[in-house]
């Protein structure tokens, strides 16, 4: 089922407000020998009293066992079949430093790399060369390459990695990487498997032909590898299909690009984890959707510090009644996917989902955790589904039929 | 969603291994006045203690309401949309002795009837004759029957059914049966709804002129029908899609059918059910997937023997230790559909689901039944999910997206 296509057309403006709070990673696995998960181990008490009036459920961001990134992960969350509106990487990467794309732009992923005199890769990543040394780079390219056909841009990201973005009609991302994936040979020719890509192809060629010579007595960093190239599809915005004037509240760039790509008013906020909700308090008047990210429950885990991950939900616990004094008509906390420190990785494991809002069943439990959601009255359901499901709560969609 | 195109992007080949218990038609009815299912009835300490240490779920072969055949049943669990990939019932018959179907084989299952002076049906199943005589007839026919345009192959199934298959390019099955499904009435004409169909009509008519010829004299089975007209198509194998190298071990000729049918590599293994778990052992270090097929526990169902159904299961039960021995990632116990002993036949019901892996997040269950599992973390799935579960706890899938 399209509900995404179903919600549009049954989507009312409201005055009630939504709150998304979104935990990076927020789901675990019981660390062994306490039995509970991250979640079930934190003291959170305005969590658990808040889950005693919600109602609970199990989430799966993509599918049944798959491991979802960042990008499918957020598209479920915001409604946005995942596999229907797969973000490719060169996007995603362009994304990911607010780069403003363009429907139709072709975003390539770049990697610094050193070869030797006859043209083979002797490191992928140039020994990973500073972000400053980069940012130079870029800059050197962009005075002397020019390039017929086609707008372009190329912007540093981070250590060898940078942005290429072709802007012209008709471009095709069915091209092969450069990357060779090993040391000791030569970057691939690109192979474009239709006339669009051979498109992108010339331009990538006209490109990497200035490049080279720019770059040849540069060190370490002399070549650029190409990879992940990527059209961008403009999405149908929140405010086209939910009829919401959505806010996104974010410290970190990827998830300021993904909130941007469903067309939401992205919003400057410090650093701490205090300024996501004095941001909240701040822009209340002005929006009716509201999506708070919370990255440090994902690095936590990643980085096996269950310790950690526990602290840091401890903390978003002390923060949630000044979400609840603004009084939504409907709060969600969840994850974009699972995160387990024992795993230090994403996982392909359900998402806890909790919401609370006066038009539940509640569900009779004490607490916000696994074990509690798996029984909780949302059941199980694809994350996809959660945008419907926060709409219906604040009376935002019509009758569907008659 | 299309899970399976989604698992063949992502699969990865490892060292973990994979072992799918399938007892047939495992799932029951409670049976009264105890209240509790064969499997809750049956004792079984090995597969309880199993549970303790598993998350649990309860699966939909095809989907709610459906009653699958082993066909269907078993292509759910080897992750195969049974929907799309319905066997046809020629095929199917002719895989249940075996025979080696090639890509585009047309199969036809053949009752031998009787008919009488006027060509009218008397008896549609020739008062189920003998198997011996069956392939007496076969032999006869094979002997006389020469037909233009095709290779043909006739063999002998059991009792008055045998199976015919058509060798030749473009030969298509939208083509009625002749079975004319009541006594009294002449076998219908054979009417083909395109193209491809009217060249195994044609195909199917020199036969059957030569065939009644042949036969005009035998009693009492002195015709044919013709019944389930399908073509073979060649699926894409469990090496294609998920990487593994996986072996079969089943002592039925359907199942081994089955299992070839997706490309894995059928061992011969003892009639006994001790020789399923002997074969497993040896065959360890071959293989990452193992399919072991335990027939007896629908047999006693089909026999409404609800005694011998919970004596097959502990039986099983008494074997599970050989299997945790080896110690595999993921150990997973189902069926291929429920057979409750009181309804003495295949049904609808869902499956109980167990899958034992360290990467769960533990059911607080103390047994494998099917109370538990309709409480289990797994939730209820649509069987065909099981193998993207059953890859990712062994680790073998990639993340989707960045």
């Amino acid at each position: 089922m399209d509900i995404q296509a179903l919600v549009r057309d049954l989507a009312r403006k409201t005055d009630s407000k939504i709150v998304l709070l979104v935990m990076d990673g927020l789901g675990g696995l019981p660390i062994e020998p306490l039995g509970k998960s991250e979640l079930e181990m934190a003291k959170k008490p305005n969590l658990d009293k808040l889950a005693k009036a919600s109602v609970l459920g199990m989430a799966d961001p993509v599918g049944r066992g798959i491991t979802p990134g960042s990008g499918p992960g957020h598209l479920a969350l915001f409604g946005y079949d995942p596999v229907k509106y797969l973000i490719g990487r060169g996007v995603l990467e362009a994304l990911g430093i607010d780069f403003p794309l363009k429907h139709g732009d072709l975003a390539i992923r770049v990697n610094f790399c050193a070869v030797d005199d006859k043209g083979l890769v002797t490191d992928r990543r140039a020994g990973r060369i500073s972000t400053e040394l980069n940012a130079q780079l870029c800059a050197k390219l962009k005075a002397k390459v020019k390039i017929s056909g086609a707008e372009y841009f190329l912007e540093p990201v981070k250590e060898h990695r940078a942005a290429l973005v072709f802007r012209a009609p008709g471009l095709g991302d069915k091209i092969n990487d450069t990357d060779p994936q090993v040391e000791g040979k030569p970057p691939l020719p690109m192979k474009a498997q239709d006339a669009a890509g051979e498109k992108t192809g010339k331009l990538a060629e006209q490109f990497m032909v200035q490049a080279r010579e720019v770059l040849k007595d540069e060190r370490p960093a002399n070549m650029m590898l190409l990879r992940g190239f990527a059209n961008f599809v403009k999405y149908p915005s929140f405010d086209e299909i939910y009829k919401l004037n959505a806010c996104a509240i974010a410290q970190y760039p990827m998830y300021k690009g993904l909130a941007r790509l469903v067309g939401m008013e992205v919003k400057e906020v410090g650093p701490e984890l205090e300024d996501l909700f004095k941001c909240l308090e701040e822009n209340w008047a002005r929006h009716d959707f509201f999506f708070v990210h919370v990255k440090k429950t994902d690095s936590a885990g990643e980085d096996g510090d269950w310790a950690r991950k526990v602290q840091v939900i401890e903390k978003v616990d002390k923060l949630i009644p000044r979400v609840t004094k603004l009084k939504p008509e409907v709060f969600i906390i969840t994850g974009d996917h699972s995160t387990p420190s024992s795993m230090k990785a994403h996982s392909f494991h359900p998402v806890p989902v909790l919401i609370s809002t006066e038009l539940s069943r509640k569900d009779p439990t004490r607490e916000f955790g696994e074990a509690s959601c798996k029984l909780g009255g949302l059941g199980r359901f694809k994350m996809k589904y959660l945008m419907s499901l926060a709409m219906a709560y604040a009376l935002k969609l019509e009758k569907y039929g008659a």
